[in-house]
C-alpha cells in the first residue's frame, strides 16, 4: 500500500477538446495540451508586436498629451514642448537600459513583482503587483480609447463621434475574444498591424522630409491658424516650471509597457532572456524615434490641441465636432496631396492603439495567475482555461476596463490623469530592487570580470532609480489633483485586498495542517440515516445503496408534516417489507430542515465518536426550470447539514429523463476528436 | 423491522421559533404549531373586517368609474349613472345570493376552483384558478393605488401627489409584512379600520340627510360649478346604450371580493357554511347599501370627475394638481362646516383600501397551496411558513402587484381596465359548476324536503350563471381593447404554465413509480474513491470517513494538473504510511473534472453492478467571500458527477472556524424559546 499509483488518461481523453460547449470551442477554439506549451513560444520577430504595441502605440498620444497641457499658457508656450520632449526621451532610454538588466537577472517572468519580492520584501512586492494591476486596466481603457479617437479624427467618420464609448466597448469585446483564444495567434493576428503602424510613421518622417526638401512644400495642420484661447494668466516662475513639469509628467505615457516584456519572459524562444533584452532594445529605439519625429512634425506643422473644445478657436469659432488628435493632423498636413496615406496612418494607429490593450491582456492574467499561486488572489485565477490562457484573469481585466471606460465616457485626457502613477511606482521599487539584488550578489562573487559587470549593471539600475523616482515624485505633485488620487486609491484597495486574502489562505493552512495526525483515527461506527418523505424509486435506490454501505446502524427516517403522506409512507413501507426501520419524526411546527437537525444532534450526543451519515435521494434534472420544482427541500437541508460536525451528506442522485440530454451534451465535449 | 416508529420531537424543539434569524421573527413573529392552528379560527365579527374589506371597500371607486365613463359624452349624461349603478345593485344581491348556496355546498375552501373542477371538469378548475390568481394580483394593485388616490385628494396633502407610486408601493410592503405574521393577528387590525369606514360612509349619509331635511342647506361637491368638457359627439343609439354598458361593466367592480368569503370558509369558526353564509349576507347587504349612499350623495352634490384632466375646466382651466375622488368630493360637501370628518372619511377609505388588498393577500396563497397540493403549481408553495401563512405565496403575490404597479403608474382608472375579466370568468364557471352540482345530487335524492331546497339552490345558482355570465360579455366586449386583453393573456399565461407543471409533474411521478421493485436490489459492491489534492485534515478526514464505511475497494485518487504540488502530495502520502493506495490521475489539458469523469466512466464500465461512491472534502465557511475563495473546483465536479448513473456523491464537510458563528446563529434559532 502507500506507494502512489501513476495512472495515465484513457484514450477516449487524449486528444480532447474539454471546453463547455459548441458556442465556446467556436468563440475561443480548440484546447491545448500541456506539452504543447512549447509551441506557443514566441520568436524576436513575434515577440516584438506582441509585447511593444503598448510602448510604441503610447507615442499616437504621448506628443498630444504634452500640447494639451502647454496649451493651457496659450500657443506660445508649445516651444517648451522641446524640452518636456527631450526629458521624456531621455528617461525613455534609460528606463530600457535599466530593464534590460532585469530582464537578464530574472528571466522568470515574475518581472518587477518577483524583483521587488525577493529584494525589498514581500509588502513591496504586492505594491509593485497592485500597481501594475491598475497600470493593465488603465492600458486597456486609454489604449482603445485614444486608438477610437484617432480614427474618429478622420472627417468622414464625423458622424460616428457620439457613439464613440460602444465603439470602445465594441472593441474591447473583441480584443477580450482573441486573447482567449491563446498567446500565439496573437503574436500572428498583430504582426501585420504593428509592422503596418511603424512603416506609416516613418513614412510620414520621409514623405514630409521629401517634400520640404525637394519640394520646398509648406505643411500646415488643419489648425495651424487657429487661435488657442490660455486658459489663465500667462504662467511664469514656479507656475511656468511647474506646468513644463505637469507637461512632461503627461508626456511620460510614452514610457508605459516597457515593463511589458520583463514580464513576458518566459514567453520568448530560447535564449529567453537576450531574446528579451535584444527585442526590449530595438523596442525602445522605435519609440524614441517616433515619438520624436511626431513630436518635431506636430510643432512644424503647427497642430494646435486644447484641453476644452472652447478654448480652441477656428476662424473665431470653437470646433463644432470636438478636436482632431495630433496624428491625424500630423498626417493631414504631410499628405494633403495623398489623401490615402491618411487614412492608412490613421488606421494603423486604431489597430496598433487597440492592440497595446493585447499586452495588458498578455500581463494581466499571468501576473493574476503568479499572485494567486502565492496566495494574493483567489485560487481560480491560477488555473489554466482552455487554450492555455488564462481566462478567468482576461475577463477579470475586460470587466474592470469595461468600468473605466464607462465611467469615464472614453475620454482619453481624463482617464490618462489615472494612468503612469501605477507605472512609475513599479519602475522605482523595481530599480530599488535590482540595486539591492546587485549589492548582495556582489558580497558573495569573487570573479573580477563577473564583478565588474554587476558593477555596471549596478549603476545603470542606479541611474534608472534616480530617474523614475524623479518622475515619480512629479507625477504625484503634478497629477495628484487631476486624478491621480483616483489610480492610488484603487492601489491600496488591491493591495489591502491581496492582503487580506493573503493572511485568509495562511489562517486556513494553519488551521488545516496543524496536527494533521489526529485525523487519521477512524470514527468508532457509522450511524446511517435515509431521508424520504415518499417510497419512490429515488428513495428505494438511495436505501439500497444505504444498505450496500453496510453501516453500524440504518434508518429510514420521515419528518410528519402532512399526516396523510405519512401515513401512507407506513402504509407502504409494511408492504415491501424492507427490512430497515422507518422512523417518523414529529414536526409540530410543519418544517423539515430543524427536525432532522435536531434529531441528528441527538444521535450525535448519545455517541460523540460516531459518524452519521445522512442519505439524501435528490433528482437531477435537465431544464433550469425544473429547479423550480424539485430539490428545493433537500437543498435547503444539505445547506444546513454541512454546519454540524462529524456528519458526512451523501446525494444519491436519480436521473429524471430530461437530465440524459444534458449528460450527453457533457459526454460530447469530452469525447470530441481533437 | 418493517414496521414505522414514531418519534416525538425532542424537548428542545417543542415550542421552538424557527424562523431564520433575529431579524426574520421581529418581522414576522414567532412560528405557530400544528395543534394552535385552531386558535386562528375567526368568529364573524373578525370575519367581517377580514373577508369583506375588498367587497366593502370597492365602493371607494365603483360609483367613480361608472362616472368616469359617463362623462365622455358630457355632464348631461351623469343622469344615466341610475341605470348602471342600479343595474350593479341588482347583479351584486344576485350573486351574494348564488354565493350563499356555494359555501354551504363546498365549505373546504377551495371555492370557486373546487366547484368548477368537482362539476365542470379540470381544465375548467384551472381557468376558475388562472382567473383567480390574476384576480387577486389585480385587487391588490387597484386597491392600494385607489386607497392613496383617495388619500392624496385632501387638499393638504397636495404636495404628496408626485410621489404616489413610491407610497403605493410602501403600502405594498406594509401589507405583506402584516400578512407574513398570519391571518390571526390580521383580523384584529383590520377590525377597527372597516367598522370606521362604515360608520364614516353611513355617517356622511346621515348628516347629510340632516342637513338638507332639517337646515334645508345645499350640498356642493368642488367641482360642482366645473364644465365637462364631451370627449366625442355625444353619443346616441347604439354608441349610448355601448356607453351606458360600459359604465355598468366599470361599476361591476363593486362585486370583486364577494368570492373571498367562499375561498376562506376553513378560516370561519363552527359552524363554518353557516357562519360563512350569515357574514356573506351582512357583507352584500353593507356594499349594496354604501355603494349606493355615494351614488346617490355624488349625484346629488353635482360631483364632476373626467377620464383626462383636460376635459374637466374648473373656472375655463383644468385642475392643477389632478383630480379629486368622488368619495373626497362628496366628503367635502357633506362635511363642508366640519372638517374633522372629511379627514375621517378620507383616512379611513385610505386604509381600508389598503386593507381590501388583504383579502387577496389570505386567498391568493391559500389558493396557490391548494393548486401546489394538485400539482399545478411548485411544491413549494403547499409548504406553511412560519406564522402558519402560506410565506412564498404571500411573496409571490406582493411581487406580482408590485410590477403592476410599477408598469401602470398606480393609475387607478388604467387598472381597473384590467380588473373584474377575471372575477367573471370566475362567477360564471362557479355558478355553472353549481348547477350541475344540484343536478348530480338531484338525480340521487328521495326525500322531498331536500329536493325542494336543493331546485331552490339551483334556481338561484341559475339565475345567478344567467347574470354573470351577461356581464362577462359585456365586460369583455366593452372593455377588450381598453385594457381586459392584457388580463385575460395573463390567464391564458397562467393558464398553461398551471398545465405544463401538472404534466411535467405526471411524468415524473410515472418515472418513479414504475417499476419499484428493480429498485431494491442492492449493488455487488461498493467501488469508494476520496478525491484530495494536499493532505490536510480535510483529506485525511475524508479518508477515516471513506475507511469507516468499508467499501469493497478503496483509492484515493489526484489529478496531476501541477507536477510540484503531485510530487508533494506523493512524498507525504508515502511519509503518513497510509492503508490507501493513491492514484494519480494524468491530465494533459490540467482540468479536472473531466479527467475524473472519464476515469470513474471506466470503472462503471468493468463492473456495472458495482456502486461508485465519491468522497469530497468540502470546506464550510462562514462569510460569503470565502465562498469565491474555496470549493470552485468541487462544486464544479459535483454538479458534474449527479449527471452520471450509478454514482453516489459524499460530501465530507471540514468546517472552518469561520463557519461556526454561523453554526451557533442557526442553533440559536431552533433552540430559542417560545
Amino acid at each position: 500500500m502507500g506507494r502512489p499509483v501513476r495512472q495515465p488518461p484513457s484514450p477516449s481523453i487524449i486528444g480532447v477538446s474539454i471546453a463547455g460547449g459548441v458556442f465556446k470551442r467556436v468563440l475561443v477554439g480548440r484546447a491545448l495540451r500541456s506539452d504543447r506549451l512549447g509551441e506557443t513560444l514566441l520568436p524576436k520577430r513575434l515577440a516584438l508586436p506582441v509585447f511593444a504595441t503598448d510602448a510604441v502605440s503610447s507615442v499616437g498620444y504621448a506628443t498630444q498629451e504634452i500640447l494639451l497641457v502647454l496649451a493651457a499658457g496659450g500657443a506660445l508656450f508649445y516651444h517648451w514642448t522641446w524640452l518636456a520632449a527631450g526629458a521624456v526621451c531621455l528617461i525613455l532610454l534609460t528606463v530600457v537600459a535599466s530593464y534590460r538588466q532585469n530582464v537578464r537577472a530574472y528571466p522568470s517572468g515574475g518581472g518587477d513583482y518577483e524583483v521587488a519580492t525577493t529584494n525589498l520584501g514581500r509588502n513591496a512586492g504586492i505594491t509593485v503587483a497592485s500597481a501594475l494591476l491598475v497600470d493593465y486596466v488603465m492600458t486597456v481603457a486609454v489604449s482603445i480609447s485614444s486608438g477610437v479617437d484617432t480614427f474618429l479624427s478622420t472627417p468622414a467618420l464625423t458622424h460616428l463621434r457620439p457613439h464613440k464609448v460602444e465603439i470602445v466597448l465594441g472593441c474591447l469585446v473583441f480584443m477580450m475574444l482573441i486573447n482567449l483564444r491563446g498567446v500565439r495567434e496573437s503574436g500572428k493576428v498583430f504582426a501585420l498591424p504593428v509592422y503596418g503602424f511603424m512603416v506609416g510613421i516613418y513614412g510620414m518622417v520621409l514623405y514630409a522630409l521629401a517634400r520640404v526638401v525637394f519640394f520646398n512644400d509648406t505643411l500646415l495642420a488643419p489648425t495651424a491658424h487657429a487661435t488657442v484661447v490660455p486658459s489663465a494668466a500667462a504662467p511664469a516662475g514656479f507656475a511656468l516650471v511647474f506646468l513644463v513639469l505637469r507637461a512632461f509628467a503627461s508626456g511620460c505615457t510614452a514610457l508605459t509597457g516597457i515593463e511589458a516584456i520583463s514580464n513576458g519572459v518566459p514567453a520568448f524562444k530560447e535564449p529567453k532572456p537576450k531574446n528579451a533584452a535584444a527585442t526590449l532594445l530595438i523596442m525602445g529605439t522605435l519609440a524614441v524615434g517616433m515619438f520624436g519625429s511626431i513630436t518635431v512634425l506636430s510643432l512644424y506643422t503647427k497642430v494646435r490641441v486644447t484641453d476644452s473644445n472652447a478654448n480652441l478657436l477656428i476662424n473665431g469659432q470653437p470646433p463644432v465636432h470636438g478636436q482632431e488628435t495630433v496624428v491625424a493632423q500630423v498626417a493631414q498636413a504631410v499628405f494633403s496631396n495623398f489623401t490615402p496615406a491618411v487614412y492608412f496612418v490613421t488606421a494603423t494607429t486604431l489597430i496598433i492603439l487597440v492592440l497595446a490593450a493585447n499586452t495588458a491582456f498578455n500581463g494581466f492574467p499571468v501576473l493574476g495567475s503568479i499572485l494567486a499561486r502565492d496566495g494574493y488572489l483567489p485560487r481560480q485565477l491560477h488555473t489554466r482555461g482552455d487554450r492555455l490562457a488564462f481566462s478567468n484573469g482576461i475577463v477579470l481585466l475586460g470587466t474592470f476596463a469595461a468600468a473605466l471606460i464607462i465611467g469615464f465616457d472614453a475620454n482619453v485626457t481624463r482617464l490618462i490623469q489615472l494612468y503612469i502613477v501605477g507605472v512609475f511606482v513599479s519602475f522605482t521599487l523595481s530599480q530599488l530592487g535590482m540595486i539591492r539584488h546587485w549589492n548582495r550578489h556582489l558580497r558573495s562573487e569573487p570573479d573580477v570580470a563577473v564583478r565588474r559587470r554587476m558593477q555596471r549593471s549596478r549603476a545603470i539600475n542606479s541611474v534608472g532609480f534616480c530617474a523614475t523616482a524623479t518622475v515619480l515624485v512629479v507625477v504625484i505633485v503634478t497629477k495628484f489633483t487631476h486624478g491621480a488620487w483616483l489610480a492610488m486609491a484603487a492601489m491600496v484597495v488591491f493591495f489591502l485586498v491581496m492582503k487580506g486574502i493573503h493572511r485568509h489562505y495562511d489562517a486556513v493552512k494553519t488551521e488545516l495542517f496543524t496536527d494533521v495526525e489526529a485525523e487519521t483515527a477512524l470514527p468508532a461506527k457509522v450511524f446511517a440515516i435515509v431521508l424520504l418523505s415518499k417510497l419512490h424509486k429515488p428513495a428505494l435506490r438511495a436505501l439500497a445503496y444505504a444498505r450496500a454501505t453496510r453501516p453500524s446502524v440504518l434508518e429510514a427516517v420521515t419528518v410528519n408534516v402532512d399526516p396523510d403522506e405519512t401515513a401512507a409512507l407506513e402504509r407502504d413501507w409494511e408492504r415491501h417489507d424492507l427490512p430497515v426501520p422507518l422512523k417518523v419524526l414529529d414536526s409540530p411546527y410543519r418544517e423539515v430542515t430543524p427536525v432532522i437537525v435536531d434529531y441528528i444532534r441527538r444521535i450525535r450526543r448519545s455517541s460523540p465518536r460516531d459518524v452519521v451519515t445522512v442519505f439524501i435521494p435528490e433528482y437531477v434534472v435537465g431544464r433550469w426550470w425544473e429547479h423550480l420544482l424539485h430539490n428545493q427541500a433537500a437543498l435547503r437541508l444539505k445547506g444546513r447539514l454541512l454546519f454540524m460536525p462529524g456528519v458526512m451528506v451523501v446525494s444519491v442522485p436519480w436521473q429524471l429523463r430530461s437530465s440524459e440530454a444534458v449528460a450527453e451534451r457533457l459526454d460530447e465535449d469530452v469525447k470530441a476528436p481533437k
